[in-house]
């Protein structure tokens, strides 16, 4: 136990100083670490082993919605960032550029890819060229570098890992429903997979992105009430295609530009994962996304014949979940509350008193309830309560989101809002960047998303008392 | 069949001009393309799903064998590649350097990863403090970039995919066994599952990794004759840890510094595929690696009946193979042509007459042998043919590689065998830089490796004359 509370006083409480607790939770669970280079971290076995289980799952996804993966060049030539007018305005100031290859001086200066909306057009103008061309449903899993000021591990660091769809299609109405598509692929994976129940909707067009012609958006509450932008996908029209010359013979004969998608997920998930699910004692993981579902800890475990039935007992119940052992000489106590830090939903602690007695214990990470379980019982009573956690860390998320959503007809209500109510703001909008603004200077929160099929709660903007367009979502954000 | 000549006919032959063969087959297999930026490829689906198989396959070996995925920042500060003198001096000449982001310059410049070692021993030395630590056995997928100064697809690229494995050990013994297990693990690889037959061994001081204190290779010969290494593992003693500072207190309380491996495989062994294994009529591809290992294609794809029954046995033949339909509207010619490019291992025609008679026709794109095969035999024989396709490209390679190692005794012999006979050639070496010099000077070979438990042929140096040290494989290579 002494083991124990020392891990636990390293890491600061959430409610004491939320960042800080975060900081702690990365370090200490061994997901991340920072390297040499500003911004740039490491992303250590653990973390990497939740990017793979989210890559898997996400890839399973595509594939089954015809998407194939390709790699890009890293380097982007500064003429072809220029290409589309709104999108370089947007990268250019966040690029890292490369202007020497050994000790030459290149004749064009090249950008490390910020996203490869201009590699895959370039690539598109040259393998489009009639309607059976299309639609090309590209994806690929690569790394992403913007030069940011303040950078978090997961949250918001200069180089971070990703995937890019980017698609091409003969309609408008195509594309925008690959967008709406690849939203609820994201969707329903952050609240199938991750337990992370989010918003949906489409940006304003101060939020989306930067050349396109509309993003759509999925956001997350974290514990402190704040959004996270979890997954965007963005209709372009055929903006880019006309820009980079991408064109194809239609059925019916005549030269058009096909219509452009993209879209998004990042390693800043991890954050969400963390920030959403975690708690005091450390990291706490969804079951479908952990690496290891379950631990199983040797009490006493010198005595004769403990180790060997647990090693029995891990190779049984490995068949029908992920598990490990911690065979280690560390205490147990101690590999209790590495287990805790690590957020591993399940431990199995087995001692000679309970081989004795053909039973052992299981601890959940997320309550802390323990049961007493016979050995020939596991089987059904492990899966059943890895589907219980799953589900419970789900509605215990929703239940955090949806009681902190606030309404706001006044700005007065919106201050006081934004001032004592961690969470989102309902608030309806007249659709001008001036009151987007107002919003963001005098209240304190921008906009997260005009969510679909939203019901209206009053005709006027909050800001300006003009008609309405359309409610928006509002808060603080990561 | 008008169809079928004309694809063809885009394809050079391999024996009038192998070079533009090989660069015909990249384009006409849709396996990767020309970017905008000098000497870097895009990897297209077809390409990239061949390095997906790749990927799973030693990925599986490797977490087998107790190694973790990593992800490491892309940048490295120029100071931490100086760290260690022989590697800086191999690598500076042909990185890539990022000197601004966004609009301001840099303090230091940073090069996009040649490889990372530094990287990977600066982390090393954060975390590893005690023999508890040991091994690390880490491994990351990504790219990195050379700036070479000629290239060509796959072979050779300014930006490639590859892993790189990197690890640490208390003792040189644990480092070196792990130098070889990996090696033997690419190797195994290659035979098994591409069909590649290898020559094993150690690097010569001159072709060794910069830095390092032993290179192990893996050379496969090329239907014209020349090597491609294909794989190298490294072990590099205690010098990175001794430059970065990398320490550990060892079990007996006193201060060590640990041992190192590194060891990589890269999208350049696709383009040993294609050169082992294709021929006139485009790529051939083990099944095992295939991303296709059968297709179907309807014959009168028109008449009725014939689509549904090709997707009945589709879907049947799925269960125990990778397989796809093509139903486009191309003529079967076409089609049959296609398969052949793109190297997929077995097609699957069936029309009206064939259904009639509940059967089909196998082609094999080896040996183009054809089988006439009812319906319910499918199952056992699909799987029995895609086998013996792997055994006998492999078998193929092996008599390839073997008939064509030539012994040399004398620089005369050296001579004529470099000029007149494609392939290897062994001779003896007394181990100086200035006669393996002069085999590349004068007889136009490089030193391949020299190879684990050889016998020698003689006791004298083909060069010098002097006692000799180990037989050598020498070659050209790509």
């Amino acid at each position: 136990m002494a083991d124990n509370k020392k891990m636990v006083e390293d890491i600061t409480s959430r409610d004491v100083d939320f960042a800080q607790w975060y900081t702690d939770i990365v370090k200490k669970a061994e997901l991340a670490d920072y390297s040499s280079v500003r911004g740039c971290m490491i992303v250590r076995p653990y973390g990497y082993a939740i990017w793979e289980n989210i890559q898997k799952e996400l890839d399973r996804r595509f594939k089954e919605t015809g998407h194939e993966n390709v790699y890009m060049p890293m380097l982007i030539p500064e003429s072809l960032l220029q290409k589309e007018k709104d999108h370089v305005e947007g990268f250019a100031p966040e690029v890292a550029w490369v202007t020497h290859g050994g000790s030459e001086k290149l004749t064009e200066r090249l950008c490390v890819r910020p996203t490869s909306e201009t590699v895959f057009c370039d690539h598109y103008k040259d393998i489009i060229h009639s309607y059976r061309d299309l639609p090309k449903l590209y994806n690929q899993w690569c790394s992403v570098m913007r030069w940011e000021k303040t950078t978090r591990p997961f949250l918001r660091t200069a180089e971070f890992l990703w995937q890019e769809g980017h698609t091409m299609h003969a309609t408008a109405e195509e594309a925008i429903q690959e967008t709406e598509q690849m939203l609820n692929i994201y969707s329903s994976f952050a609240e199938e997979f991750l337990a992370i129940p989010v918003i949906k909707g489409k940006k304003t067009d101060k939020e989306k992105f930067a050349g396109a012609e509309a993003t759509y958006t999925m956001e997350a509450m974290m514990h402190d009430g704040k959004a996270l932008q979890s997954a965007t996908s963005h209709f372009f029209g055929d903006g880019f295609a006309k820009a980079f010359g991408v064109e194809f013979t239609d059925k019916d004969n005549t030269l058009k530009n096909p219509h452009e998608t993209s879209w998004g997920i990042s390693t800043r998930i991890i954050g969400g994962l963390i920030m959403v699910h975690g708690d005091d004692n450390g990291l706490v993981l969804p079951p479908m996304i952990a690496p290891t579902q379950l631990m199983v800890i040797p009490v006493m475990q010198h005595k004769e014949g403990v180790l060997d039935k647990a090693y029995e007992v891990l190779e049984s119940v490995n068949k029908y979940c992920r598990a490990k052992i911690d065979a280690s000489d560390k205490t147990p106590g101690w590999k209790f509350s590495e287990c805790e830090m690590k957020g591993i939903p399940l431990r199995l602690e087995l001692g000679p008193k309970d081989i004795e007695n053909n039973k052992c214990v299981l601890v959940r990470r997320d309550t802390r309830e323990k049961y007493f379980v016979a050995l020939d019982e596991l089987e059904t009573k492990i899966p059943e309560i890895l589907k219980d956690i799953q589900s419970s860390l789900y509605n215990k998320a929703k239940e955090s989101l949806y009681s902190r959503i606030y309404d706001a007809t006044t700005l007065e209500e919106a201050k006081d809002i934004a001032d004592n109510k961690p969470g989102f703001m309902r608030a309806m909008w007249c659709g001008e960047l001036e009151c987007e603004m107002k919003m963001k200077d005098e209240v304190g929160v921008t906009s997260r998303c005009m969510p679909f099929d939203a019901e209206p709660i009053s005709d006027t903007c909050i800001c300006c008392g003009k008609k309405a367009k359309s409610l928006v979502f509002w808060g603080k954000a990561y």
